[in-house]
């Protein structure tokens, strides 16, 4: 297996990108890792000749901040175009940036292409739950969303549940009641769709409350209100640990029990760590694409390596294909 | 001041609304309440005559699964409409409840009556934030958003938040990114009715993971992506404390420590703890009124009751006229 990486995305590249393919090449013997980049930049960090790790050298990137499309389309040497091609040329299995979003994505449908019957791919991260992981789709591909697009992320969600181990994977519609009438018109339009879909193990409607209670494995939404749910999450978790913080430095005597209680507290961070899970995967394109948090840290890029191989290895492209031909 | 409270709504009415009406009468000398329900019920909770207790007795009530809007229309003696009339006679100042939030919409709607220039009133909790509150609106009043219902949220957000003691508050739009282009058709109309309102202090886009930093004071969003943010934030809150939990109850030795540290995780609860601010308002109708949550305890209800009065006090509806008229 080989692994393109564009090694010039994040905020810290390619520091994290090097580390984290280090890492990754050392765990598992099977893996080759392609860093699309600036070699000089690169070779600060990694001793050359590497047995399993390759670099294509390019000084071009793409910036944050740059227009996705149009940076797609003219920076034709830049890390990011450059390791797509690794892919869609049959050189490289799957590709992993934590460059510019938009970027990826425009990348992902013009370079990758998208899988036949999917119109819109979706970003589509795993959170952990009270009972197990769960899959939300679409967190901010699309923005404008319609219910055509909501019952493609089902089925491609259920296919990516599947190679997770889940058989028949719950899907649940993301929506502010759980009765059939509640949302709006995209809701009751989208609730219809799936509800029909024989494809679909559709739950219903799940509240935005109960997402992390495991009544679905996969929550389908748009990729606007999606967005809005994940970096709340995030906003809400940082907010309740800093007034955790708050609250156990308040005193000498809370100081020194909160020292004690170190442990406890790192097993709690962690569990709630999206660097844990490493990055989204944009789903219904034809190669396995991992989007990496742009401030991601080696630990989070090597999660989001994992996360391409485990992709590759389950096939999942194959299963979704399979299972839009039903 | 007299407060008029559905005293039938709550998942355990009226033992919590008789006992937040009694603390809350207690505590406020120039404060009567009117309770309207089964007076047989309520008397089991409160010793007949109260000073500044009176009850209206009613044995109708509108269930929590009742579709709205027939219920408010049919259920001519029910609880809720009948507290309801006791505001739009004059007989009250603000209304309360913790019944069936559909049907207190449509209460606000058709008896109190929209304030002139408000096409959408707006439910518009306050929230803790690492710099002090704010205010969030719409959170579900209106499924459908549309961007002069954003433009209408900003300027009724930006008079509540005044009269809260805060000066020229800052409105920002909940968005998928800070740049003015982002989001789906809606934000980018939103964005410029914004843009242009002389009446509007507009910081521009807030992100959904810098909602708690204190960039804006009000933040206005359509009532579905509203709804899933709150309920995000309760339901990521609660996996963020459970997740705490387990981890501090790991072993004998934590659990001592954190029996130890009892006051400050209870610190840490209370700022988090939605029943500390009640309720929310449903602004943009003729009187306040506060929509507390079906789960309240007495202490919450408690709090609803404060926040009628203090919307009270401040004159919001008035203010809101005044800063329609300009």
């Amino acid at each position: 297996m080989i692994i393109a990486v564009d090694a010039m995305g994040s905020d810290h590249a390619p520091q994290v990108e090097v580390e984290g393919a280090l890492k990754f090449v050392e765990e598992n013997k099977n893996v080759e890792i392609v860093l699309v980049g600036d070699s000089k930049k690169i070779s600060e960090y990694l001793n050359f000749p590497h047995e399993r790790i390759k670099i294509i050298h390019t000084s071009e990137t793409i910036g944050s901040d740059e227009e996705p499309l149009k940076a797609i389309k003219t920076k034709k040497t830049s890390s990011m175009v450059m390791a797509l091609k690794e892919v869609s040329e049959k050189r490289a299995d799957a590709f992993v940036t934590a460059g510019n979003t938009g970027a990826a994505l425009a990348g992902g449908l013009f370079i990758l292409g998208r899988i036949k019957g999917i119109e819109r791919p979706a970003l589509s991260p795993i959170f952990p739950g009270e009972k197990g992981e769960f899959i939300m789709l679409d967190i901010g591909a699309t923005s404008d969303g319609k219910a055509k697009y909501l019952e493609q992320y089902a089925l491609l969600g259920s296919a990516y549940a599947e190679t997770r181990g889940i058989n028949n994977p719950r899907v649940g519609l993301l929506n502010i009641g759980v009765e059939e009438t509640k949302g709006d018109e995209l809701r009751k339009e989208a609730y219809e769709l799936l509800q029909n879909n024989k494809n679909i193990n559709f739950i219903g409607n799940v509240e935005a409350r109960d997402i992390f209670k495991g009544y679905a494995d996969v929550i389908v939404t748009d990729g606007f209100s999606g967005n809005v749910a994940l970096k709340v999450i995030e906003g809400t978790a940082g907010f309740v640990m800093q007034v955790l913080k708050t609250n156990l430095l308040s005193s000498l005597k809370s100081k020194i029990l909160t020292f004690l209680l170190k442990k406890e507290l790192k097993g709690m961070k962690k569990s709630l760590d999206y660097r844990e899970t490493g990055g989204s995967l944009l789903i219904g394109v034809n190669a396995p694409l991992i989007k990496a948090h742009g401030s991601s840290n080696s630990y989070a890029f090597y999660n989001a390596l994992k996360l391409s191989k485990t992709v590759c290895e389950n096939n999942l492209i194959e299963k979704i294909k399979e299972k839009l031909e039903n």
